[in-house]
C-alpha cells in the first residue's frame, strides 16, 4: 500500500523520469538497503490515534511512520490525507498496511487499538476482549521490532501494559504505559489556568492507576520552582483538604466533561504521547508519570503490577523511577490501586 | 466560556493563589488592556476546522486562537480538549463561544462552516443554503475584527470566497479562498512521491476553480529549480499529452478517493492552511495559488469572479500576482470556469 | 544601508523584474505603510550581541531585525552575513545602521553595547563611562520606540538597567535586565549534568545581584517537580552546607572559565537572551529570574535599586514577582547587595 | 573532557543525589552501551566550525555533538559556553576533545579546520600544508567512524574534498564539499530582495568550483515555480547578458565584501551547513549545489575531480546528481574549472 496506485500513473507513456532526472556518480556504494533513521508505528487509526499520529508527523519526530489498523478503507484514507500534505512538511516516509511487516524495524510502537465497551458488558468482559485483541497485536510487533519500545496508549491502559509486557517478552524497561501522564497535564492545566501562567512552568504529578483512583501529589506542586504548599505555609495561608480534593475531581471529570461533549477525547492524548515519543526516541531523559512496573515500589510487592510513578525516560525506555516522598496515605492509596488491578489482572488467566 | 467551570473550584476554601503568589513591581504601568499579539478565529470546529486549529496551535503560529461554532457542547469539548494539551505546547490563549464577540480583534478569520448537501438536493439550492449560513457569520467577523483578513475554506471555494468579499465590504487583498492550494500540493506529493524526491522541492500549480476543472499549469512544474518540460525537451524524452492529463486526474480524484475511504478530508487541508497562516501573518511574502479576485487576469473581464492564481501572500493579504505565461489553451479553460461562477453567481442575487 | 547596493545592479539594463513578476489586484488597498508585526532590535553588535541575533533569527521570533553599532563596516558586515542565510530561514527583515532611526516601533530593545575596562581603570570610572554611553543608546531608542521594552544585557547588568529606566522615563515593568538569568542556567546545567537529567527538568534560582554577589536558593532546587532538599531531608541523606555552597561557587566561577578559555561568552548568554525575548513577546507568562525594580520586595527599602528575583515575564513586561520563601540569611544577603549597589549608584550623579 | 570537572564538586560531602534519586524498575535491560541515536562532530572551533555547531545545536539536529581542535582552551571555552544553554535547549549531549576518538560513531563530520595563508605564500604551498593538516584529520576520523558521512567546509572546498576521498578510501557518496551551497545561497537572497519576495521561493543554482570561477546557471533561475527567463522573453522583456553577469559578480564579491567588512564569514556558512546536515541526516532527499565527484558529467573526463552539481542527498549521502541540462558556454567553463583543479591536484602528489 506504500505506493500509491494513483501515482503510477506517472509512470506510462514513456515518462520515466525518475531514471533520466537523477543519475549516480562514480565510486559510489551500492543503494544501502538498510538505513539508520528512526521509525515510529502507530497501531489503530481511530480518533486517539491519528491525533497522536497527525502529532508526530507536525512535530517532525520520526523520519519514517507506519500506520496499522484492521480497517483497509480507513487506513489507507488516513495514510492518504498525511501524504498530501507533505509539501508542508518536512519529508517523512508515510505507509500503511493491515500486515504487520510495514512496522518492521520500528524503533517505538504506539498501541491505541481497543475494543469499545457494548451494551451491558462487564467490565471484566471487555478487558478479556481486549486481551484477545492485544494477542493479535503484541506478539508480532514484537517479532518484527524487536529491539523497540512498546509505549500502550489503550485503556484500561495499566493492565493492558502489563499484558503487553507478558506478550512481548520484552524487559520491563521497553514496555511502557501513558498512564497518568495526560491526567497530570489537565491539572498542570487547571493550576495555571486559575493563576495566570504558563502550564509549563507547573510542576504536578497525578499517580497510580489511570482513572478514577489515580492519586494526587499534593507536595509535588510547584510553580517556577515554587513548592505551593510549603510557600502557602509560609505565607500562613490556610486552605482547606477539601479544595485540594476539588482540584483532583475536576481533573477526573474533565476527561468524562470532554468525552460527554465531543463524543471521544484526542487533541490533548496526541500531544501528550508525542511528548513522551520525543523524550524516548531523543533520548531526552525527562521525568513524566508514566505506567511502569511498579512492583518493588512503596511496599507494592503483591506481584507483577503496572501502575504510573514518575519515571525517567529515555532512548532506553524507562531509565528510572524518581523516589519521590509519599505521604502515609498516597502510599495507602497506591497499594490498595495495585491490589485491585492485581486481582483483576489474576482472573485474565495469562 | 473562557475560563472552565470546574477550575473555578480552586478559589473557593480561602485560596486566592494568585493574588498571593505574585506582587507587583513598583512605578509599573497599569495592567495594560489592549495587547499587541497574534490572533486567529476559527469558524467551524467540524473535521477540517479542528484540524486546522490544532495544526495553528501544534506550530505556534498564534497568540491566542478563538473557536465559533452552532454547536455548543461540541465546541466546549474541542476546546477543553486542545487546552488540557497546554503543558506540551507554547501558552496561547484558546476561547471558544457561540457568540462571535470571541473573535474581536482577531487578525485572521478563517471559516470552514458550511452546509452539507441534503440528498437530492440542488447545487444552486445547497449554495444558497450556504449564502444564508454565511450572511450569518462573515458580518459579525468584519464588525468585530474589522482590521482581519478573512480565508475561506468552506466549499465551493471560489463562490462562497465571492460572498464573503460582498458581505465583509473589506477590500479584496483582505479576502481569499483556500482554493487550489491543497490541489496543489497533491500535485506536488504526486510528482516527489514518483520520482522519490523532497516534495517541497516540486514547485507546481494548479489553478483555476477548486475542483474538477481545474487547470494543471505543466510549464509551472519544476524539480529543485530544474522545469521538468524543458529537460525532457532538451533530454529529447517523448512523453505523450495524455501522461500529463493522468496525473491532473489523479490529483482531482485523490480528493474523492480520501472522502470514500475515511469520510471526510481533514488533515492535509489543515496543514494546507496552517502554511497560508504562517505566510500571511509572519509576512512571508510566499506565492500560492490561492483564490482572489482575477478580475482584469488573463482577459477575465465578464465580471467580478474569484479563482485560483499564484498570489504572493504576506500581512497585507494578497500582495499581488504573479503574471505567469499560459498557453491560449490554459487562458482558455480560466476564462470558461470565471464565466461558468459568474452565471452562478448571478443566480444568487447578492 | 538597508539595500544591499550590490542588489541594485540587477536594475539597470531594463530589468525591472519586479515592476513585471507581480501585478495588483482590483479594488484592493494601498500598500499599507503601517504594519503590524513583531520587530526586535539590537544595539551592539559584538560577540554577545550577535550571538542573541542569530539565536533570534534561528528561533524565528521576530518579524523584523534592527542592529545598530557604533563601527559602521563591522555592522554592515554583520548584518549582510546574515542576510546571505535567507534562503535557510522563515523570512525576516535584517536592517542595519549607525543611526537610531532604524530601530523605530521596535517591540524589544535588547541593549548589549558597553565600554570595556582599561588597565588600572577603577570600576566606578568605567562605570561612568558606560553611563555616558547610555546616555547616547537610551534616549533615542526611547524616542524611536516609546511602547518597547528595554532589555539592558551590558554590565554591570543591575546598574545600567537602573540608568536605562531613568534615561528612559519608561514604567519599570518596561525595563528589564538580563541579570542572573544565564547564572541560574548554568546552576541548572551543573545539576543536571551530574544527575544526568535533563536541565530543563531542573528548576533553580539564583538572585540578587549578577555576579560574585549572587544568592543561590537552595530550597527552590526542584528536579521534575521534586523539591530535593525535602527529598534529601525525608530519605535522611546528610548533606553539609559547604556542599551547596561549592555548586554555587562552581556557577560563579563558570563564567570567568569561559573567559579565560576562549576569551569572552557569547553562545549562552545569546540563548538565554533570545529565551527572555520569547517570554516577553509571545506573552508566555513564564517566570524568570531577572533584574526587576526591587523596591519594596524582602524589605529592600533604601532606594530604587534592580535587582534579579523571578519574575513573571510577558506581552507587558514585567508582570509580577514571585512572592517566593527566603531564609533570613538569603534577605540578608540580598538587602546587602542592595546597599552596595545603591551607594554605587549614588556616586553616579543621576 | 566530558564532565565538567567544577561539577563533581557535587559529589563530596555526601551527596551522592544520583544514586538516591532513581531507583532501577525490576526486570529491565542492563544499561545499554550501545545507544541508536545521532551524533554530529565538527572539526575546527573557529568562527565557521562554531557558527555551524550552535546552528546544528538551535536546530535540534543531532542528540550528541562532538568538538575536536588542536587548542585545547579554546575547545573547553566553546563546550562549556555551548552546555551553559542546556536549559533553554532540546538536551544534546556536547563533548569535546583534542583527540578523535570522541567522534567515534559519528553519523557525520564535518570539517572546518584549515591553515590560514601566509603573507607572500603561494596558493599551491598553503594547499600542501593544508594536506598535510588533513593527513592528520581524515584518516582518525574515517577510522572511528567508518560509516560516517565527511561533509568538508575548509577551503579550497573542492580539492580538499578529493583530499579528504583519498584519505578516508570512503565510497564517493560519501564524501562531500560545502562547495557552492553557500554561493546559491546568497544569489537567491539577492535575486529576492530585489523582487522583495521571500528567498526560499527563489530557486537558482551556481555550480563548479567554489570561488571567483563559479558558474551561475541563468535557465535555473525560477521564483515560486516560474522560470524567469521565459517568464521574460513571454513578456517580451529585454534583458542584457551584462546585467545577468553583474548579479553572479555581486555574489563572488559578497563574500570577498563579508571578510573585509567583519575580518571573515559565520553566521551563513553556519546556516548553510546545517541545511545540509538536515538533508543528509534526515534523509530529506533534497537537490543541494555541493561538491561531487564530478567525473563523467558533462564530459569531465580527464580525471578524478570534485566540483559543485546540483546533487540530491539523503541519509546515504549523495543519492545522485540531477542531470540538468547547460548550455555549451556552461559546459565549457565547468570543464574548464575541472581541468584547473586537476592540474593543481596533479601537484600535490597524492
Amino acid at each position: 500500500m506504500q505506493k500509491s496506485p494513483s501515482a503510477s500513473s506517472l509512470g506510462p507513456g514513456g515518462l520515466d523520469l525518475a531514471q533520466a532526472f537523477f543519475k549516480p556518480i562514480q565510486n559510489c556504494d551500492p543503494p544501502s538497503s538498510t538505513k539508520r533513521h528512526t521509525k515510529i508505528s502507530v497501531i489503530g487509526v481511530g480518533n486517539v490515534g491519528m491525533a497522536i499520529a497527525q502529532t508526530i508527523l507536525t512535530q517532525d519526530l520520526a523520519d519514517e511512520l507506519a500506520l496499522v489498523d484492521a480497517k483497509s478503507d480507513k487506513l489507507r484514507g488516513e495514510m492518504l490525507d498525511l501524504q498530501h500534505a507533505a509539501a508542508f512538511l518536512p519529508r517523512t516516509k508515510i505507509n500503511a498496511s493491515v500486515d504487520y511487516s510495514v512496522t518492521a524495524g520500528s524503533d517505538l510502537c504506539i498501541v491505541t487499538a481497543g475494543a469499545r465497551q457494548n451494551p451491558g458488558e462487564s467490565r471484566l468482559n471487555l478487558l478479556q476482549r481486549n486481551v484477545a485483541l492485544f494477542s493479535n497485536i503484541i506478539p508480532p510487533l514484537a517479532k518484527y521490532s524487536p529491539d523497540s519500545i512498546l509505549l500502550i496508549v489503550s485503556n484500561p491502559v495499566d493492565v493492558l501494559t502489563y499484558v503487553s509486557w507478558k506478550l512481548s517478552g520484552f524487559p520491563s524497561n521497553r514496555v511502557i504505559g501513558s498512564g497518568t501522564n495526560l491526567d497530570s497535564s489537565r491539572f498542570r492545566f487547571l493550576i495555571a489556568d486559575h493563576l495566570d501562567v504558563n502550564a509549563q512552568d507547573v510542576q504536578a504529578f497525578i499517580v497510580g492507576e489511570h482513572g478514577d483512583s489515580s492519586v494526587a501529589l499534593w507536595s509535588s506542586i510547584s510553580i517556577g520552582g515554587v513548592p505551593v504548599l510549603s510557600f502557602l505555609k509560609n505565607q500562613q495561608i490556610a486552605y482547606e483538604k477539601q479544595t485540594l480534593e476539588n482540584i483532583h475531581k475536576a481533573v477526573v471529570e474533565s476527561a468524562y466533561e470532554v468525552i460527554s461533549l465531543k463524543g471521544y477525547t484526542s487533541w490533548a492524548i496526541g500531544y501528550s504521547v508525542a511528548n513522551l515519543a520525543r523524550s524516548l526516541l531523543r533520548d531526552q531523559r525527562k521525568i513524566h508519570p508514566v505506567s511502569v512496573l511498579a512492583k518493588g515500589f512503596y511496599g507494592i510487592d503483591g506481584g507483577e503490577v503496572f501502575l504510573s510513578l514518575p519515571a525517567q525516560l529515555g532512548r532506553g525506555g524507562v531509565l528510572g523511577v524518581t523516589n519521590i516522598h509519599l505521604t502515609d496515605e498516597e502510599v495507602q492509596r497506591l497499594r490498595k490501586s495495585a491490589e485491585t488491578i492485581l486481582e483483576f489482572q489474576s482472573q485474565l488467566g495469562l
